[in-house]
């Protein structure tokens, strides 16, 4: 204690650790290019409203692009004194422009900038994160496609439940991405309101055109409520939260790949750039990004937990807490969208052991509810039927078989409406019987399948 | 250890608690309606498709609907041995009606049909959500109708920034809520989607009609995929999320009621239902609602923390931890339908002192801004302009006054610019300014408001 | 909207929920035997200051036991509009023996009496958590006794790794549960200080003496500061977090003991009471109990979250927010006393089959180190060695064979140092070749295991 | 989507996306001061065992240390091709020394040597947190000193309830840190073992000396169970969740401070480093800082909430998810470690306005209380009393004044008790008759604070 007061290094830390408490130019810089196209657009309205000069405008419209340019080329000269990329870019700009640099905060404040340029960020970041979920979705059909007649066990509590087709199994992760891509717009659609002409908190003393310049943005429209609009943040809430539930969708898939890869299960073998060996062991294979894909799943999580704590109790409007609002989001976006991308790297080089999946679904018990079925198709009550498959599953297990390794004679001593017909009963006729919609009958799942393709087809039109 | 291991009471203690494990009677018995509903709906299907008997269908319906009723009334005989409210019913549907009970659950399993109780929960509990949102919200616009021209100091950091009208700043929770409105018109729709007809997993061998029950039960359409149907809980996270963010917006106007009913505040007076005294201060108004509404977000946040984390790693399809769902849901939602209408109530039964809030303004230097744009006005380049009336509020708090309290002499000394026309503003001409949308000009807010009123009746007309 | 505002039925229900949102009965009641203790113990305290008579404090003191006997009973009148166990009583109180139950209550105010109930609970609670920590890790031992020479492949990423001794598994988990009964020990030493005497918040103006009361209440000692006092809830969150982490310890026990009772792995058969079968599938052995030990790791991670979440940004002293303190609190007590009474009795009844295992084990790669070793042993570099090894295996994979299963001559290909010894590394070699502390080796585990008993043992002296 | 399939730059991203996704140089490179040490001292055990050569041991060690040196003075020649620091530093001592490097990983493996940098890290990071505890527990101690005998209102609900010296108010956080620095304590403790010698996770088949290994690197001991040893994350799981505790607190001092720095309280005047004005409002002084406190106590329990969630459900042993515990703990520690530090320039510099606070606490109604205890020590009743008192309380209140605003007359026709005296109970009175240990009696205080002296500098003795 004492000691460290008297101690400079010590004291020297504290106060750099102090310093950097408000810096966020290490991550906020990365929204350079929403923060000058912002700029730029109010310029431009100023200019166009007779707020400032055409000739202000042009030139800081320049200006601004020369900069842009710098940034890009990786010339820029960042200052850290500087806390963020608005203040880096604004005393860029005056180095720049001169003076007239000053006239472009006229009718605005860092409030309504920052949250605009966050939402163009964020809405970006959304559509961008639906085409990677498009790309998972295609890696699956393209596995699914293959895979319409293979059969495998479908598993509840993982014991073997009911055979049914892996197409039909890849197409239930289908599903969850679809939604992804639903939550990943609404996302999008939250953000894609403009708050410039917000100013500190309760409007600008000018005659904007608030309209003018979201549209000039790509906006949807404009926000209600000044102070509303600058300490909103639930456009980030809503990006954060749908990453949260994509990646959890990725850990179950991911768990799956991981227990199907294992030695006892071996229905699938990753591909190489999937997987890593050990340096004595080169034909063990390691599934690290299905497990770093599942271990990220927290990561996102929290970054949403961390978003929400951040936000609770904080009175309007703008306070400095709201800073940290970006980093967790950026996190979410960048790990969710690798994410994707190992996802279907790693679904589209998957090989799956056909034999092996059917041969598990054979040695089991699954068929079990269908020859119940068999006698409720002869006129036998469901629960009495149940019964008497019971018995026999019990039978044949104590003796080491499967169901229908039992013998005619066995079964007709359980019922007398049991003929040779129920050796037609296997995995095959099983998957078959369920002819329903959703259903794992190969012709339900070519249909899903074939309406999976159009579902996607139709997405991809739509976005491009 | 081995003291308890020959303690019969705490053996007892440890089996009761291992067996108490698998228990969800207490809070899923809350499911009846939703269950009957869903069998009621499943045998007349079964009927018209043929599965059963048009006599079977008829007693199974009658049967249920007596139970129904007997729950209704308090006189259901609950029997803890049986796990869940699916069982209870089924067990009684035996006593009441015989064995022809054991018909109805044919081609259905129990993880579909507790699937589609949830489902129909979650649309229902939705819906009554956005009802309270509606209350709420108009509350606010109840208040915000007499208070357009209220000023009230607009705060940043907690900082008296710039003077709006206390309709403004009650409008921007308005917003919240509409964000709200929508998040749960989300999540009703994630939950409208029939799973019946998924079987336990990969589809039902019998010709139903899910298209048909889930009209019955007035769902929008019937999910695609069996494995996913009944694996999937992104639904209830969609609500519970929807709840989370609600609440979180609670949370912020919780701790504004809170902060402005202090002492030192004294903007606003509580209703005295929303308020507890202590016994020897009488005149003490502590503001236990809102406190609560802040505390009560932890709750809500913790259970969507709870739901994500029971859901990371599953793999397909159904396994016992999917049982944990429902507790959660329910608690964020009684929590945020009650937070909703304790709300509406503390905003509707509140006073506020509009003459504490105008001197609060006007004891303040929120008008440096509008000053310096006068100066704007006059030509002189922005930055310029914010130096000089930088400089003249130092001085001002310097000597203990605030800007209005400076003579005309010593504003002509930081500008010649400045002529007593520097004394026309005020806080409201500061107000008046902001007249653009979105803004706090009081023409502004009364449109804004009128905006609100209409989309407050839209939403009612197209719930109704 | 407006229909709702003039619907009775709606309006009545909104008046209800916001109404129940202060009680706290329904879960605090629980609290009557802490409340009553510390009643009393304050009481008698009174009058040994002469603060009340002696008269007062024995009529408080009988009239106290006879309440608690009711409640014990089932017999007390509880009150459902007091809103607390703390109102409930002391209304009783009254009623029992008249206007002298008012002086129960001088120094003392609600705030320091609640947080001494719910420090009087933790504590409790805390204990009886090691209680059944202790129990749990006496079934690991149970089945490490029996397994020390049980070979089952240690896994790494889900894939097989090298072959450890079941009982060195079992223990891993033993480690875990020592370390989590550390941390309950540590949460009830946070509660373990009195906060009476503190008052509202400021202390008390009587000459009272806490340090007998704390003695009385068989506390270790008092708090320092009467603000921190009222306001304080870490000894909560530290014992919550205590929960969560060893709930994320029998996560991880409950996720193997899930996939070694799959088909394809077959490790282990558990106990009938901790699974279920399928009505139509007997043999079927669903996990449910360790599927509901994993799942519910959720709601007690889900309840630190909230704990978090509420206290955040609260200021002193004691705030409404605080009374949700509790409900997660007990929530996860229970919750974590059910799932170590669980697990203790899945694994005290699991049969581990040994031979399954030890083919596992022999069925694979995981000599290879070993053998690589051997080469280190006869004096070749390490990595060349690995080099070497590696092509062996690759050689060995290539062809569809374990490594023991190549002849002598590919070894001696590979390299000549390579003799007819090879043939000795086995899983049996391997293990006992992990000869170090801490390691698999047979001889290790058994002093590790002796170990283990002499701790646990240590710790029962301790707790009786 | 196909567009993207065909776009070479889409697909270019989507695979550096993946091929990132492993890597973790970018952070865990701060680790290689810990990641050289332990190889050094795993050498030169190797050495002393005889399991290498002295002469390899030199040449290991004095190429690590060339190493140190290089990457201290930025002079390594990073590879991000190599996806950790550890592969960083094996590779590049190969480079160094040649193949005699291969040396080095005998008995070791990744997983214990991951482990034990981390241990290193976490403790090391533990110990420095205490001493930024110590730092800022001294800065309330500074303040506190002068500020015994100023009264300000202590607040519950966040209304004035009682007179307390401001002293004592600063003091409730010197005990919360104290609990801080405990669990930051029991977290050095928990990473305090070495797990070098689990190797991959069955122990090591050489005849290491892991207890002197431990000991060299300043280890209290070693683990007990190998594969324990390399999946434990319950250190880390601890840091976490002290930082998180440790940061709700000052979350709960930066709120106050932020309430108290509003123009409504200005009870406190915040040093010009911890605040931020505008640039035309520079008398404006905003609370960033304290904000920022606040704001991320998000970032630190979303963290925590990450690493659960990562843990929850893995199998044993080593699964590349926990390759996710160490930017979180990074993140956590960096941010609490300045957060303390800037709270204690916060405590340090702020300038508390005595007359204010006293201003505050006499115009209110918080002698209340001690004009009921008066009347109780003239023999009234209790309960009694506090209904006379409510009465003055509401009649005073009824006409604008509070309760020393009433005449003796008015005091006596409320009970003849009252006599002149009832003017001697003031703000001072009332804290004076607090006297009671933890009580806010200036005398109190002043022992408290002493106390804490004591405590500080006994703390302060034990860590130099």
């Amino acid at each position: 204690m004492t000691s460290n007061q008297n101690d400079p290094a010590a004291s020297a830390r504290g106060s750099q650790l102090a310093s950097d408490f408000t810096v966020s130019l290490h991550y906020d810089r990365r929204l350079y290019r929403q923060d000058i196209a912002g700029s730029i657009a109010h310029a431009r309205m100023l200019a166009r409203q007779e707020i400032i000069s055409a000739e202000s405008a042009t030139s800081i419209v320049t200006g601004l692009q020369s900069i842009e340019a710098e940034i890009a080329a990786g010339d820029f000269p960042w200052r850290d004194d500087l806390e963020d990329i608005h203040m880096n870019i604004e005393a860029r700009l005056f180095e720049v422009i001169g003076e007239v640099a000053g006239e472009l905060h006229t009718a605005r404040s860092r409030n309504d900038q920052v949250s605009t340029d966050t939402r163009l960020y964020a809405k970006s970041a959304a559509l961008e994160l639906i085409d990677a979920v498009r790309l998972a979705q295609d890696a699956l059909l393209h596995q699914a496609d293959m895979h319409v007649e293979t059969v495998v066990p479908g598993y509840t509590h993982m014991q073997r439940g009911q055979p049914v087709s892996l197409a039909h199994h890849l197409l239930a992760y289908f599903e969850m991405l679809d939604r992804d891509a639903g939550r990943f717009a609404s996302a999008a659609g939250a953000a894609d309101v403009s708050t410039l002409g917000s100013g500190a908190m309760a409007g600008v003393p000018y005659p904007v055109d608030r309209e003018s310049v979201a549209a000039d943005l790509g906006f949807g429209g404009v926000t209600a409520n000044s102070m509303d609009a600058v300490s909103d943040r639930d456009f980030s809430l809503d990006l954060i939260y749908a990453t949260s539930v994509c990646m959890l969708h990725l850990s179950r898939l991911a768990e799956e790949l991981i227990i199907w890869s294992s030695d006892e299960f071996g229905f699938v073998r990753m591909g190489d750039g999937y997987t890593s060996g050990s340096s004595i062991m080169p034909q063990k294979r390691n599934p690290d990004f299905a497990e770093l894909t599942r271990g990220k799943s927290g990561r996102v999580v929290g970054n949403l937990m961390a978003a929400m704590m951040t936000l609770k109790g904080l009175p309007l409007t703008y306070n400095r807490d709201l800073q940290e609002d970006k980093e967790g989001l950026f996190d979410s976006v960048d790990t969710t969208l690798s994410a994707l991308h190992v996802v279907q790297g790693m679904v589209r080089s998957a090989e799956f052991d056909a034999g092996r999946m059917r041969r598990a679904a054979e040695s089991s018990y699954v068929l079990a509810t269908d020859i119940a079925d068999y006698l409720v198709g002869k006129g036998m009550p469901f629960r009495q039927a149940h019964v008497i498959v019971s018995n026999l599953s019990e039978q044949a297990a104590g003796s080491g078989r499967y169901l229908h390794e039992l013998s005619l004679d066995e079964y007709r001593a359980a019922s007398e409406l049991f003929d040779g017909a129920v050796f037609d009963i296997t995995v095959d006729s099983s998957v078959a019987a369920r002819d329903v919609e959703g259903g794992t009958a190969f012709n339900r799942v070519r249909e899903a399948l074939q309406a999976a393709k159009a579902r996607l087809a139709a997405a991809s039109d739509h976005a491009s």
